[in-house]
């Protein structure tokens, strides 16, 4: 499903057979003008594709933009001027605004976690914890709030958990297996609870380790232990980050710290459209 | 898009080309049971959902449940055993509870707002801001979580905005016109931001009546007046009622309450699969 | 399925691998001009869809319009001048046909139907007789032709049978389920065959009460009744009406008629494309 | 679009976003018997696609037939018992009645115009005057009403009309090319509207002569001509058969009757679906 | 599926979730131009599928052809010219390479093997040995090298092969049945191994003859026998055709020879992008 | 389009509207068993494939193997018994033997590659060079043959090309891009031509560094500069390698070799099935 089929999908979802009561009550050529205003501060994300809500509906709406992804909100902001036809305006308002209140609102939370981490090098990253069919623009959203991406598939990226490491005997066991079977494009990374772990997945030849779940101190060896062997691994953090000190987590050296409530709790940045 | 399709969607989406890690790690035949676990408070709902995602991957996965949709969840509270291939229960883990928590939360939200309200009649109801593809299974856990549903699309229902209003010339018009097209079977309600537009749209005949944006005088005023005239009349109020006193706006005698925020702002509830 | 869907689809179902003899026989670059012309009177209905079967296969093709939906043919009639392409034109030739035939069939009877109630204000309804994919647009013939619409499908009206009442235990209990499962925007319909069945309607509350099968003098009491007791009950009268004197059916007081056979039984308008 | 999705596609289309009389009044274990009745006499068609609509629902719906399809109908008869979980039978009754009264008209009107043929050899054949999606159910049906088929679609049989020989320049040059650019598994068939169009098909090597719309007599002599000159060509009538003496028109010694009105205006056939 | 939907879907499988190198590397308004260069001699066909790929990613590339299908390519030889978006040129480069080189590496094949025939009337013929969705593709490549095609699917044409015989009880029953069950525009086929099949084939009235796996002698004698009972009927030779003295076996005066290694063993013909 | 999606569209390419031939000489429950035997030497792939497609058709139908997918066959030899419904073996019969003679070729080739390799430590790696719809199978056969895997798709690796270099300015530019726009699981791979590129990837910290077309000696000189540098970069040799010694290629020290001959250009192996 890739964006305009997700639209489509979309707007058939909200269609059903017809939006009965703009045809009943607007005229087929009357036209009408609207601006798209934020109705509280926030990250704006998603402008593309509030258009493209109205291209596939009728491609003579146009919409001028006076705000770009990434750009700043405040209450009150005029993000953009759009007008065309009044059917298309009217039967496509939702479903644009459902999407671009959403992806603001991921946008927004990321700028914000990634804001706490500060100074240190670490990313905010998301996870695979997103709604049916809005993975690809989550991550998007993620980007565009100033974070990084983890895998966006079970097919794109190796990460072994303990659930793996059990079924396969051991840690390089499991290294070696996915190894062997995976595209050799892909890096390997290996989730570790104990410092344990975290030496039998650097002898295992890990690419990336994921100190999951662990206190700030075992984190902050783990960290060390790594550095002193093999200081290209990427470390990840991880383990309900947003219930947590970011700053803290972050001091300990890590590069990346992912955060399912990027992308599993979204509050909707409020946004509306207001007709002339 | 029925849920069969929105499953096979999502695990087409979430496995990519496939789920690597799994097939490297795990043997074909190798069989593992988990409890799928409550880890904070709240009212399930999808455990058929999840049950399907599983059915869907491999129709050998059994689940065994402990508790019903609607049932309140505390923390550590068993839901379910599930048990069958270790591939099948790891590559499905992920698509199963991104639905599961997201319904859950849907649900926990609309029975802390219903409870909000109290002993009034009033129900609280849902809108159309929903995300792409989860609008069906959204309004399902309003209902499981105590709500009442608004109309599905924009089909099986017929809302007189004020832009319809302005464009058919008046609420009159657009309420005729709306009778004239539309099924006999729906009914029609009417937008009212003022007690003028509230008598404009009683005259028409309007079968329900919005509250929208008032301030709670206006509010008795509105409902005392359309009770005296035509007390068949269904009245909802709306318009950010999740910032609202609830109790408050119910206590004016209206209807039904409509709250975006029951879908467009979910917190995920915090449920996990645990493996044995 | 939309309207562009189904097009596709019927070009691909009549084309299967591609049309040969055209191909074998047209050179790819020589044009056509051809005449719509009635072969028979009627009302004609589907000039959109026929153009726009044209439009799927060849946005060159254009169609000049002498008459619009609605409008009465008589035979030898010009409906329009088509002009393109020859293989785009002799390719889509049966699709457009097949569809424009069929709907002026749907709109002749409708208005057929129509006329025999005379000045009386009933209308005539369709049902949920229809082709698999041809719903919506018979609905749209079926209003083209002067008459109404019944219910889109079993999600957008609620009509509780006679096998729904004995489920549930009654009628006052069939209303009570549906009132609490359905939206709230649905009115809801009750089919009566007696009297009584009738006061339990009433007494329930129900929105629309349908007289199934009823002799003209029990539907003449029923009407009575009904406007007795909650005047703006909509009343249809329902069971093969195309059989019965519509005009003393209608002079019963009902507001709706129901008639199957506008859309199982119909008989295509005979209109042909005469190239010049 | 093979049976399956057609039934599917029509579920959707009947149900939208579902059933809500029955989900509201009908408990979910709640079982039903219902007996198949034919409310008038025709040929049975479409038996196993009314039991298809029923297992594509739920698996366990039983149908236990006591007619076959082509089998004669007469008032009253039962054609089958249905048995299974109420809610089941009764979403899905519309689907399958539909279904099997377009299929079993289109078989009773097949076999009411050979039977108009008597003795001559000539079979009535279908044409591609069909609703889209019908296109093999309606064929099937021909066959079951003890019809035969025309071609299915534009690339499984070569039929050279005027507009193609026209642009070709000619029989000799369309059936030319047509040889060219064709399967070699194809027959080529030649629409002709006077004697010497139909010599000059069977110079060409013409499989099949069509003698469109051609007097009796005229009939006579073609056929005598091409018996006369290649005694294993087939020949076909054509022309608003369904408003001819079929028995006048199959004495002149033609292979195939083609018959639009088999397909494009059909009156389906009264069958009901009784609940016990 | 059409050639779009061929395509779409080839570039969906192509891209996965997005093709991250040249969103990373190339500026989105950046240009290129680029020119298609055959690497080794050979037919050149797919010209209008490669521009389909890039008009699908992109109409704004144009691509300037130097060649047609069926012309000669020599090493070095410049096909086209192609300019636009650096963006689009890039991601769909490989996909619009493997179709062409797909349907180059056909033609070019099948003119060998017809060149082999020489001045004999016989014509290569493909068969249904072709990769999914590649079918209708293949077909043209193979008439665009000059050869002719079989059918298409199992229902465009009839084809009794031996287990067909053997359940049918004998040829002549198997014939009767096809003529009965077919559309009356198909030929019938039938695959004999032996003189006495093709005696019986001949009786049967069979329009074409397959000489299955036939000793040079045996065929020309089988070819012999038909020429003197029915003329017009089709022969075809068949059996691991590309292990065979083409001309020998058109020698025998057969009028197709079937070679299946056309479409399952292709060897692509080598063609590159060259970007300027 | 998953394994069920790529045969069900298979099946639906190659039946078309339906097999006539065996419908009509075929009795429905006629039952047959065949045995599928290698007509020549090779390595077996995709025989759950040949099985899955006769599911899909007819969930009787059995197969019984005797070898399994990387087995080697010889002439002769007998890889499984099949029985079912006389009608369903015969009309998957081409579809089922179309998708397992490819496969096999490809997994025959692979192995045939890299025993050209002897002991060197390189493996064969396929290309993106497939036909549409086979990627994951193709890559599947060359597993089997004993290579292994390149990139799926333009997401699941990074691959910076020259005209990457270019657009972004050099490789240091390229590879810093890449890396702060893709996920950070995906290793970075660069295309080199000459040793100062090598020189510069290996600055710019790739993961993986491709020499392209590079002669043996400087492919050597490129081998011993990486291993000094960072002796855990992946090392690819690329560009036309099927034409190549391979074991000298091999002998410098890369680790994998790609070959795009490996899918472009398979060779179908000749496996059929013998009814009894």
């Amino acid at each position: 499903m890739n964006l305009d089929q997700l639209i489509k999908y979309a707007l058939e979802e909200d269609a059903g057979t017809g939006d009965i009561t703009t045809l009943a009550c607007v005229a087929p050529d009357a036209r009408s003008t609207a601006r798209l205003v934020a109705k509280e501060s926030g990250v704006l994300c998603g402008l593309d594709v509030f258009r493209r809500v109205y291209e596939l509906i009728d491609a003579d709406v146009v919409l001028t933009a006076y705000k770009s992804d990434g750009d700043t909100l405040e209450y009150g902001g005029v993000i953009a001027a759009v007008s065309g036809l009044s059917r298309a305006m009217l039967t496509g308002e939702r479903v644009a605004l459902n999407l671009l209140q959403h992806l603001s609102g991921v946008a927004t939370r990321t700028r914000n976690f990634q804001a706490q981490i500060g100074e240190y090098p670490a990313k905010v990253v998301d996870t695979r914890k997103t709604i049916p069919g809005l993975r690809a623009l989550d991550k998007y959203a993620v980007r565009v709030g100033g974070g990084a991406n983890h895998r966006f598939n079970l097919a794109d990226g190796i990460l072994i958990k303990d659930n793996h490491i059990k079924a396969a005997g051991g840690i390089a066991n499991a290294v070696s297996r996915a190894r062997d079977l995976a595209p050799f494009t892909l890096k390997i990374e290996v989730e570790c609870e104990t410092l344990e772990m975290v030496e039998e997945a650097l002898a295992a030849g890990a690419d990336v380790i994921m100190l999951d779940n662990m206190p700030v101190a075992m984190m902050t060896a783990a960290v060390k232990k790594i550095r002193g062997i093999a200081p290209k691994t990427v470390i990840e953090a991880s383990g309900n980050m947003d219930t947590k000190n970011l700053a803290e987590v972050a001091a300990c050296g890590v590069d990346v710290i992912s955060v399912g409530a990027l992308t599993h709790s979204v509050k909707a940045l409020d946004i509306s459209l207001k007709f002339d």
